[in-house]
């Protein structure tokens, strides 16, 4: 795949951004660059993940617009007909003889922001600005599916043997698809799994080896149902929502801290009632908890589930309470680490390579990272830096194309080198 | 003005429900019917009330958005021009000799309700069911106003001496209006002011002469502001609205009880924030505060007041406080209670006076009663029953049209029989 | 008796002023003056009360101490030791052949409260200062019991044909004798009762016949047990017992107003923690919901219950709940209203006799009078005033001797009166 | 000094344990002793510290207590009477010739806790328990002064060139006693400062040539101060100041995470009320807040003060704060943990040298390390294990007085070794 072709999809995937789980426009594209690398095996639709492991599924109405869009935005019909229910992503599969199985992990979903129309913004003037109005790929996604499509065929263009597996991962915004990945059992034979980042904030030129630091994380959404009543005529009658979600808030962010490291906490969101004169029936918190290890995030879950259920019980209403999204710490392996910094070492595009970065946040490639360690491999996430004008999850952020290289070659050389030397 | 012609007024109002200060087909049409009553003096527009009192106002969009669509109803643009900026009410003088001045209050507005389309709801099936989806006169002031018309032209056709002001009044159902109609000086010389409700669950056939037992009300918005931050990468960068907003709803429920009589608070509306990984930047809690006696309400609201500045000052946010709404509570006198008791006692469609009975609730017409009082004259609150299939604000709720008579007669009876007696 | 007798008997007890269910020379006291009356029956020790239904008994070192000091104080041992363990209190009862019976309610216990030491002060001037330093009879409760002994004497010598009980009930002031004395089943063939306070800011002179507007009160004790931890090291192996008793408080104060009338809730005693350095392994909260009505009270009750629990529950607490003492609301009944009336009014110390007036607190003779009620009987709550310097349960309360005649004299003419006339 | 006097000087003081800024008899012993071994000049009284700078002084009363008590244990009085008003600790000097001057830092005070009985339990069975009653040396500070009178004679007995101030500082436990060492500038020309600590889960024969790891802390005292009023009658007349403690509880555990680093908080005590019913005139909190560095701890205190400020402004409360002990975060400099390991390591009672080791709780010695390093100078702490039965602050926690030899040797081996070095 020529240079053009590579920046030719990374803007065609960035004028179509789509949310989590509605990706069917961009899977639709991906699959079929991946047939026209020459695969030998392609899933897309329900055998991609566990279904039931999928998390911040938006509602049918939603599913079935996006649907809908991806085809009258030119999208294959029958390809997308097989993800009807938000069933996206794929995962492409080369063979090449008896080697060992590297995955490589890539994300594709966008964000719901409206991207900037400024002259200064590269896709504005470009021509390649979102046309789904109100929503961009302002992470870098469509720059991670098209490394993604490129490694492939690096890979299959190379004397590669063994196996590659790349996943393009939906729902990454939300935390809510690693863990269907993960479920899925695809990576049980992994032997070496690569996730990989643009940016991050660093520039082009420099690269991450091995990014650890990241916070577990878990998105709870809480739903508060009372009893409605006239606040003048008959308070009494009330069980007050906004009463327990306030109640809930406050003990929330009380949650003890860990000696264990680092934990966090946020109601993000939160509302409730419909009138001033109303006693408040219903009210919500959407929040989240996250620990510098999994253990901790768990330890936040279990405190902020009990906060919620007591100050539901206090004010006699109920609660019901779901998991949005969620994703646990996770550790670069060393000898991914080496691999990597060596290939990225050695190219003309890379001056500088940091062997080690903490993330700071989160993200679920963690689970896929975790699922590959338990069952026996290695797994390691990776950082190509490239000049973002904005920040991530920001209007005017962008990628510099330039750095979609260094990525592609820095990734399919360590795929072969590891697959060569089995560390 | 014959029955069917009251009648017709009342469905064509029906048909056309206005939210507070945007009563603009309303006033016009009621000011139609003014005119053809043969009134001396009608006011429209900026001189009805005091600009600067009034509550509630809607934004210049939806004020325009509803001024448009009642000149498209068929309201006289002239009129409605003169209503610019939500100046809608109306207050329509007859003159006849030298006896003292009584007042009528009637009130216009209607709620943001989706009207029944059952075929049960005469409304729907009588053809008059609203046109304005998603508003509806669910608590009778189309009724009022008719009423309004009916006691001018029934005060016009008799011997009455003295002068009659029946205000029209907006923005009641948001406690909004009354102030401003109060502060206008225009109740100023008002002797004798009667103010009239339908059903409040009184059956047709009976009348409370005497309402008392409102609750003085205040409805206070407090909008917070603070700073946003990344909760998981940067939480101590954030001042957090959502914190601010929780402490203070459970310290304004928290608000002592008084030794002096009933009060109440409720948070109805409250919400904040933006998404779950972000420090919450905004939140607001829309509430109300009440009190058996005026000053019990200003006990209770400023307490709120402190609540809601200590709370921000807490989280070090921003706080800003408005009075969405305010009725002080009031007495009817025992002379106009009386009046109207003779007058409907011997109407042939009333059964039964009851002499005095308590709201329970909020209604502003507090404030013209307060002035009028304050001013050294008389004032009482009477209520018409009507059978009503549905509660009042709710989808169902429909005067019984057979009740407007007693109403018309009575309180023009009544009307006629003060300003000959000069209580 | 003579005056000079009861004067003399009321400082005595003053002298001796004991808390709730510690009145062991107080009652000792009180059984040799109704023996020197020469009643018929005289209760002293555990059959006076159902000892299952005391409230607020202190413990057994208590107890004990103040059981040896009333025998060093002079009391008669042998009459002491049958009250062994708290069981104070007296009935008389004179059986004067086969009219109704009648009784009459008066209270015994004092107040943890240092007496005055002024000039001003008569007690202190006059010599019969409490000589147990740090006690009070600063409700005037030495008055009733004296006007109880007054009554029966008085009654003795008259004509009065039925029967009389006097009870002398322990522990009103904790609220925590009057459930005792009901539930004893010593009231279920009253026919009529009275119970009589003095003062509560009636001058000497005045008297009211029915007292009513008692509060229902319930006083609650919540234990708070968690875990301590170090604060500094492991933070998250604590069970915080402050963190729940702030999270009741806060809640506590926060149920929802009512409809039906005046309610009240008070956090009056709250504590926890050891040190600054240790999670708090324990708390507590003492308070009081009020209302007014018996139901009212039991809506705060069960809400404060509930919050309790909830809180305790949150922080991964247990909470112990009790109740240290209870009143219902009651109502005079007219009959004996005006019986007494009748008497006050043709007393000559008496010059205003106030038909009806509210207490707006809190008092257990309401126990007795609810029993009464039950069975089919009649009651009523009098207060006889009283100049008294400073207000009830301060340092330098005191009765006017001057108003014990009347009392005695009223009482005890509404007994004869009510047992002719049996309304 | 044989290694009998400092076994019977130990003894002896643990045998006197005496709280924070009250110890008169362990200044007065620990006096005699530097006198003993020749000190070239002692400072007792006031001109130990900047007495301003003292926190968590208790009150005259208590001081004076423990002022006659130590005479009465044989206490020298007129020394004694130097340090009258809680002017206690001494600073001992060594002048030998030209070299730097070297500081050691001992800490001398015990807690409130009493001290077993139990045959098993060293001090009791060998006859040199606690004799003040419900006071204990159960931190080692009875050794740490021995270890500071040890060194002072192993130095003088050498052939050290320079100059050496041991400071016996009071007030530890309470972190009060650091910041007024410090900050009378006795320490300002040291160049080399040592500080020392028995045990801390390290067994005999086992050292930590530096700790590390100190969480800095500053213990805050909150006073509200409201109004009382009857809970039943008139309840809105009253400030409730178990509103504000409740509502600043509730929020300083809420206090926002730090991505800085670890924090912690603590409301450790809390109360307030005087009785069910009347509203709480006064309450406090006492509490803690911690930082892993400096700056957080400030962080914590900033946001602290806000929450408790506010929360009194919210309940029209006036609060009082107070800071009651503090300290800084410290760390160990190199050099000073070479020289100190190097002669441990040689030790034939030492068998394992941990080189650095976190402290994980508060320690006001980073006053004084601070205060050299700012100056210029290099700070080390240091661990020497001792077997304890008991954990530290617990009955029966003592110390293995085989480990004070190590101490004594390793520690005057490093003070003649960067003496004569000068790293």
């Amino acid at each position: 795949m020529d240079r053009d072709s590579l920046v030719s999809l990374r803007r065609d995937l960035h004028r179509h951004p789509e949310p989590a789980w509605c990706e069917f426009y961009t899977t639709a594209r991906i699959a079929e660059a991946c047939r026209r690398v020459g695969v030998d095996d392609l899933l897309v639709g329900p055998e991609v993940v566990d279904a039931e492991s999928r998390m911040a599924v938006p509602d049918g109405d939603t599913l079935a617009e996006w649907q809908e869009r991806a085809v009258e935005d030119g999208a294959d019909a029958e390809l997308v007909d097989r993800m009807a229910g938000g069933h996206t992503g794929a995962i492409a599969t080369l063979e090449r003889g008896d080697g060992p199985t590297v995955g490589l992990r890539v994300d594709i979903d966008a964000l719901h922001i409206t991207e900037s129309e400024s002259g200064d913004h590269h896709p504005a003037s470009e021509g390649f600005r979102s046309e789904h109005e109100g929503y961009m790929h302002a992470c870098g996604h469509d720059g991670h599916a098209t490394i993604g499509v490129g490694v492939l065929e690096a890979v299959a263009d190379s004397d590669f043997e063994g196996t590659l597996k790349v996943v393009f991962q939906p729902a990454e915004e939300r935390v809510g698809g690693g863990k269907a990945i993960a479920e899925s059992g695809h990576l049980d034979d992994v032997d070496y799994l690569y996730a990989v980042h643009l940016g991050l904030d660093h520039p082009s030129g420099e690269v991450v080896a091995g990014v650890d630091g990241f916070l577990a994380v878990s998105h709870l959404l809480a739903e508060f149902e009372g009893e409605p009543a006239h606040a003048g005529a008959h308070p009494e009658e009330g069980r007050n929502a906004v009463q327990a979600m306030a109640t809930a808030i406050q003990n929330l962010y009380a949650i003890p801290r860990h000696d264990g490291g680092a934990t966090r906490v946020n109601a993000g969101r939160a509302g409730g009632g419909t009138a001033t004169n109303i006693v408040p029936e219903e009210a919500f918190v959407e929040g989240e908890v996250r620990g510098e290890t999994t253990d901790l995030m768990h330890y936040m879950k279990r405190k902020a589930e009990r906060v919620l259920h007591s100050a539901a019980d206090m004010h006699e209403c109920e609660v019901e309470l779901s998991t949005e999204g969620e994703a646990p710490s996770a550790e670069s392996d060393q000898a991914l680490v080496d691999a990597f910094a060596a290939e990225a070492g050695g190219h003309p595009d890379v001056d500088s390579v940091v062997e080690r970065d903490s993330l700071g946040g989160s993200e679920d490639a963690t689970y896929l990272m975790q699922r590959v360690q338990q069952t026996g491999g290695l797994a390691c996430y990776v950082c190509v830096g490239t000049d973002h004008p904005g920040g991530h999850h920001t209007s005017t952020f962008d990628v510099d194309e330039g750095s979609l290289w260094p990525a592609v070659d820095a990734l399919s050389g360590a795929i072969r080198s590891v697959a060569t030397d089995r560390p």
